[in-house]
């Protein structure tokens, strides 16, 4: 690859959806065995090319907790690998006939499911998202352009360099992996202005990256968001319920999108439940930020401000408030929820249906823990991501959601009369 | 209503949008069936307003069929009253189970179609449009912020003030329909940036105008494109659905997106096929802009000219070509048209199908007229319009286009082991 312009590698990705749109399930599969193989076969020039990233990310003074997610280790390069086989094993989306109908006059009708063309991705200093991407959109016949953190150069270069390599060794056209990476800043901004090479840009990171991408692209964007998650626990909560889907809701873990953020709880459920679920919580580690009613039922509550309804805590604290009625818990959700996954506990029907009818987030769940969103749960199989927007998709996205559909119809002269 | 801000009244209509979404099916046609009795018990009032908008119109100058669009009769009103009560009759996509199963530790997980919640729509000064876009957002169970052409300001007024009435007339919430008409440009624009309160904006009507919104709008917007659309005459394709396909297609509505503007002819059947198919379209009255082989073939061509490839006529004009092979044509296709509707006639399966597989446009036919990418045609029974992006709807759109879902489980106390 030569350095060019972000817009002549969008024009090669685009020239490249044509064949790869047109390749077999079995084809796909094989191009992207021969990536994982390929991924495996080089790991040590992975491990080399990461070791500058981790020795730039040091010298800049990048903390520890992102200098982990930078590094690749032998073990982690093949289990890269691993998830690159089993893309490659999902049942294929792309042909799939939605709906179909014989039209009145004979033509033949159907909605089939056909790739975006070109997916476009931005993401943070992750290597491990260059493989998983590139790896999705292939499976599902898109070619890809990527844009990964700086931090992440040159593990970045190395990693799309192995799998374009690996393409070509399977006699498919490399120009379906595209990187931006070395025009940094400008690259992202490229894809976001991508009209008409670009179908859709799936950003995926922090809020505030996310935010930055719906705020500013003009190509389509499928935005995966945050979660500010709640568990309602009713009136007529049955205790067990109530204690184990906090706990698991909050600590099973914590620093994903579907872990709870607020337990709301319905006043007259306040002195049955509040001291047994603030104490296993406290005991799973748990700081709890609780209203002054919260307090009063459990000891070593720290006081929980507005700030608290908002955060998305991502770490042992919850915040905990007493509401007067099942209503006043709908209208706190309305109001901070990032509309990602909410559940209730809740023994009465009525009460259950409700909150299912009125919450209007990706996810919601009556008895269950918050922990349930996810494309694996779902039997997806993949992450693509979750999706907090309505256009599209909505909650954990499988493979279908990085495709589009078309309509085809086969007629024998037929003209409208 | 009073003059304040555009976004106060989008929280009005965010406000609505519980109530709206949990009206029940035959709520809601009873909602349209009181808008419908109005319109027409109001006729008078709304024929009124129109000659307001009409006599400014003729002050500034505005050409006859933009006044033709604008202007209101009692027939057209009451036009617009069946066209509500079609809608009302139309099955309600909100609660559809598009998929469920019952997870491996027993939720009984769904995903169920609900409302987006509010619909924005920026359209031009066609005051049919107004009833029509908030009977389909009312239909689909959302409330709806209107933006409508300033020239059709009086009209729209009173039409919105009438459907407001009629809501409340049978206990249905009036912030459900809002307009941001009296605010002019600044209404357009507040709606283009109303992340938080408008989950999905429609623009409708011309090209100019889509391009505006999708470029410039920081909530999700549903693009329903302009129609460069293309037929093919391919080497074998019989003579008579050539001839015909040709003209249906081109003459059978000519200011409609999915009528055609190219004829591509592959040159082994340009001797046999142009004389014949450029009669018939001369005979309709089409004037055709030809390359040299085509004057070459028939009388009366104008000479084409690079603009030519480029131009939706929307009138009776159409480019004819003459192209080597299919795989010219469909490289013609991807670079000139708008990716609405192409058809190929040929007698060769291979052909044909190679045509439905590599052409990415939203409807694309083999030996059919192109005039079929309708909703009414596809039995859908109401026109939201033809989508030409590639994220959540593409083709023609009915009810279920402006809704989203949402994931919904059952369960009974499980959480992640």
């Amino acid at each position: 690859m030569t350095t060019d312009a972000p817009e002549t590698r969008f024009a090669l990705a685009k020239g490249a959806t044509r064949e790869i749109a047109r390749l077999t399930s079995t084809q796909k599969a094989d191009a992207l065995g021969a990536i994982a193989d390929a991924l495996e076969a080089h790991a040590d020039r992975i491990i080399a090319a990461n070791a500058e990233d981790l020795e730039r990310g040091r010298a800049n003074g990048i903390g520890d907790s992102l200098l982990d997610r930078l590094a690749l280790t032998t073990e982690r390069v093949s289990a890269l690998a691993d998830a690159t086989r089993e893309v490659a094993a999902l049942p294929d989306p792309v042909g799939q006939v939605v709906r179909g109908e014989r039209m009145a006059n004979g033509i033949a009708l159907e909605q089939v499911r056909v790739p975006f063309g070109v997916v476009g991705a931005i993401y943070e200093a992750r290597p491990n998202v260059t493989v998983d991407i590139a790896a999705l959109a292939l499976r599902s016949g898109n070619a890809v352009v990527l844009r990964g953190g700086s931090a992440a150069l040159s593990s970045n270069m190395a990693l799309v360099e192995i799998m374009r390599q690996a393409l070509e060794s399977v006699g498919v056209t490399p120009e379906a992996i595209q990187t931006v990476d070395e025009f940094g800043r400008e690259g992202a901004n490229a894809l976001m202005r991508g009209r008409g090479f670009i179908d859709v840009l799936v950003p995926r990171g922090s809020a505030g990256l996310i935010e930055t991408v719906v705020t500013s692209s003009t190509v389509p964007v499928i935005e995966t968001g945050a979660g500010n998650v709640h568990v309602v626990l009713d009136a007529s909560a049955p205790e067990e319920w109530a204690r184990d889907i906090s706990v698991n809701s909050k600590t099973h873990r914590v620093s994903v999108c579907n872990s709870a953020e607020t337990i709301l709880v319905v006043r007259e459920a306040a002195e049955r439940l509040i001291p047994q679920v603030a104490r296993a919580l406290q005991d799973a580690g748990v700081t709890i930020h609780g209203d002054e009613t919260v307090r009063s039922l459990a000891n070593d509550v720290v006081p929980a401000t507005e700030e608290d309804w908002e955060t998305e805590y991502l770490s042992l604290d919850v915040a905990m408030k007493v509401v007067e009625t099942l209503d006043e818990a709908i209208d706190h959700i309305a109001r901070y929820s990032t509309h990602h996954t909410e559940t209730i506990v809740t023994a009465d029907v009525r009460e259950a249906e409700r909150f299912l009818a009125e919450v209007d987030s990706a996810a919601v769940y009556v008895n269950a823990s918050t922990r349930f969103t996810d494309g694996g749960e779902y039997g997806f199989g993949a992450e693509v991501g979750i999706s907090t927007q309505k256009l599209h998709a909505r909650g954990p996205m499988g493979l279908p959601e990085l495709t589009s559909t078309k309509w085809i119809g086969r007629g024998s002269g037929q003209i409208r009369p």
